[in-house]
């Protein structure tokens, strides 16, 4: 069973996707991936898994030598083959699981970080997913992508060596829909791009700002609902991330902003993601892509899940002092 | 520092509450409660903790001769002394603050569980709940209540001694307003609740359900978050969980489902919450207070933060099979 299904009252869609089912005992939170036994993501196991959509490789000589490779997802929690079907459930609501998971297996070393990863190796990460970004958006059922990476056991990340996803669905996802909404909104009372005024009031306070370079802006978010949220955007107005025209400087800002996590931190378990606009987005002036970084120091609790508040025990001023201050 | 903020491009509060506020280092993933060791919560140490609001016990005579204490928190997200201020910060929105939040202390049985626990003493819980909400929405600045429950480290418990909280808040929290939203529209179109038509189609059905008594039920919601996700509403429509005439078959049902969640997944980390309309509701046609009890099985990551969908391996009606036929 690969399918949607729709919240009645709240109207949140969700995911059931028993690909990745599990028995009662087996539930994830008893498992804990165990370090050095075999990795299927590392060079020379190619054959664990599924036949990959992209390759980088030097040489076609050798299957296992690559520097990145793309492949879907083993346990896919959305499928490329057939139609959307939407349908109703007696008052409830569902429609066909279709979209596209994938995998980025980054690098070939299985111990590679980002935080000291050379740059150019981030930036071919960064490029792999606006190709297949580009790529997947040609499929006119697919209205979205979110490209998100899992570092670490407590932040989802089930395999150690360095990877990131992408899931690709024919629905605009809740968060980046109240995104829209509140920047549309802004945009029609101001006539301005809601993200280039917070970056123009945080870049004149100073106070929140991690890092910045000529091209992209680290900070700590106003409101934050995590300890240490890092939000990276471009400077220049760019509504999505696929048609920015520089990648180097995002992978310098990335290693840069990694290397401080670490030295503050101590190689936190995190998670990032990328919010960009939908495809074939009608307001392009008014959202702008960047990504939410988020690193896993405190636990979600009924608080949270009941209130989709947050109570976040650091203020973002102290987090960004920390991270600039950080010995990098 | 104790503010709310308020999210520029979503519109989500957030609360920034430094009395928890940590080093870097000390951030709550690092550190495991210790078992076994010193209890703030157990009979004996009641000066560990700040001056009672409500004491239920037999005798005055013996201080520590308690059946259940309702404290104030020690590290309180929101303080109760102020005025409520709004602000302008720049672009951004802040307000002080202020609100309640209190410690239930369930039961002087540092090992007890709400399985096992006597019908009679999660009645007595529950009906703790009405009364500090009864009393607390006197306060003409509050506009809302959350009660909550966070059992298991995993979940969030800082403590192990059985406790709940409540945090009583001068906004609706955006959860709420998106089911209040919801349940409204419904109604005006429907002209009936859609939890009252929901419980109809499901006890009907039967798949989903988990166990039902004459005012209770208990079910997996159709679009469930997370695997066996179980909500607890009750059969009649009522709007206010503290207007409910009677908690003993309240009590009966939840000692019976966690008696249920112990025998399949075998004493789960858990977070249950109570959502109920904020006081003065002007429709009270509309919406129909229920529990939200949340085993925490799976670890959220990048793609749920980054989407607000969530991907759930387990049908809610396998969910509901293992339950319903789980042996107690």
């Amino acid at each position: 069973m690969l399918e949607f299904r729709k919240d009645p009252v709240i109207g949140r869609w969700v995911i059931i996707s028993t690909e990745r089912r599990q028995r009662p005992i087996d539930q994830e939170i008893h498992t804990v991936p165990s370090q050095g036994s075999f990795c299927p993501f590392c060079p020379g196991n190619e054959t664990f898994t599924p036949d990959p959509i992209l390759v980088l490789n030097d040489t076609t000589d050798d299957p296992s030598s690559w520097r990145l490779r793309v492949v879907p997802n083993k346990f896919p929690a959305l499928e490329i083959e057939g139609r959307i079907r939407r349908r109703a459930d007696g008052i409830f609501d569902k429609m066909s699981g279709i979209g596209a998971h994938e995998v980025i297996i980054e690098t070939p070393d299985h111990n590679a970080d980002l935080a000291t990863m050379p740059i150019g190796e981030i930036r071919q990460i960064f490029e792999t997913y606006r190709e297949r970004i580009l790529d997947l958006e040609k499929d006119q059922r697919l209205k979205y992508i979110m490209v998100f990476k899992n570092h670490g056991v407590t932040a989802g990340a089930s395999l150690s060596h360095p990877h990131s996803q992408l899931i690709a669905m024919p629905i605009v996802p809740k968060r980046v829909s109240e995104e829209l909404a509140g920047a549309n909104a802004y945009y029609e009372y101001k006539e301005r791009c809601v993200f280039c005024d917070i970056l123009e009031q945080e870049l004149e306070d100073g106070i929140r700002i991690i890092e910045s370079n000529g091209d992209f802006v680290a900070l700590a978010p106003y409101a934050p609902r995590f300890p240490f949220e890092t939000w990276i955007l471009p400077r220049d107005h760019q509504c999505h991330f696929e048609k920015t025209p520089a990648y180097q400087p995002l992978a310098e800002l990335i290693s840069s902003v990694m290397k401080r996590l670490n030295a503050v931190l101590g190689d936190p378990p995190y998670n990032y993601l990328i919010h960009s606009a939908p495809f074939r987005h009608p307001f392009p002036e008014s959202y702008h892509w960047h990504i939410e970084l988020i690193p896993i120091l405190t636990r979600v609790a009924g608080f949270e899940w009941g209130t989709g508040f947050h109570i976040n025990p650091t203020p973002p001023e102290e987090a960004a002092e920390f991270l600039r201050n950080a010995d990098i």
